[in-house]
């Protein structure tokens, strides 16, 4: 199964893509798509993540994605800004056809890290530990890994349950 | 010209479109998206915004865009909700390579009413009162038809503005 992960931002929105299979897990990609290059307005910032996204799920065709529901309580201004860039964020896989979870930070830092209260650099170590040698393009990638790790191990988890519960039925 | 207003929402996404010449402006067409409808997700119920809005920008190709620019201060949760749908408004126009104007409320009810403070049944009055015989959809359509007045003013003093200073340079 292969996993797309997502951190949304507007200046810097953290993308990865992991393979899975049993408990096995691969690195496949990670970047950042960058939208301060994008001359002008906000809608034109907006056009371009979506421009770029769109490109990292035709070019590396996840079967699943999930996106960090990340919570700023900074203020109104910045929490409008981070929605902005969730909306795309959301948009591009379910306009692949492609369902969307969405998980908590706290959620994921408790998946790959164990703690619901872990430190971001605690985050980049563990996606390291899980995916040795991977050369990561930033913070943000780093937590997009985290989601698809985080997201891996649900759907296995629910898979497994289910199958559990099949052969308990039949 | 022919402009297009958006009062961004998730569950409905108002939209107005006119046409303006010199101080006349016509209604052309105006309505609401819903997404409640969309079976599931949130991912989901944005990617059926996006096909809408888009059906819409097809139909009626306006020339020229703007956006409601809300602050919503009840919640971070509201905030980011309407962040969402903000993005969808603001990326449909840029993709189809319409800029997008932003104005804030305040803006949109001086320019529509006359004051900045004006009761949502006073913008609702003045829209009927701008655009004879126009049937509105609801509120969410009146404000986006407001939104469209408003940015229809502000391009031609500019334009009116610009064309003052080639003279005075000529």
């Amino acid at each position: 199964m292969r996993v797309l992960g997502i951190d949304p931002g507007l200046r810097n929105l953290g993308w990865g893509v992991i393979d899975v299979a049993g408990a096995r897990i691969a690195h496949v990609a990670n970047g950042i798509c960058h939208s301060d290059g994008a001359e002008g307005s906000l809608a034109e910032r907006l056009r371009s993540l979506h421009a770029q996204l769109t490109e990292v799920v035709r070019l590396y065709a996840p079967e699943t994605a999930a996106v960090e529901h990340t919570f700023v309580n900074k203020d109104a201004v910045a929490t409008l800004k981070l929605g902005q860039a969730r909306g795309i964020a959301l948009l591009v896989p379910a306009q692949a056809g492609i369902e969307v979870g969405e998980y908590a930070p706290n959620a994921v830092k408790k998946t790959v890290v164990g703690v619901g209260h872990a430190a971001k650099v605690q985050i980049d170590h563990m996606v390291r530990l899980h995916l040795p040698g991977v050369k990561v393009a930033g913070p943000d990638a780093a937590d997009a890994l985290a989601v698809a790790i985080c997201h891996a191990h649900h759907v296995q988890s629910s898979t497994r349950l289910q199958d559990a519960l099949r052969r308990a039925a039949g």
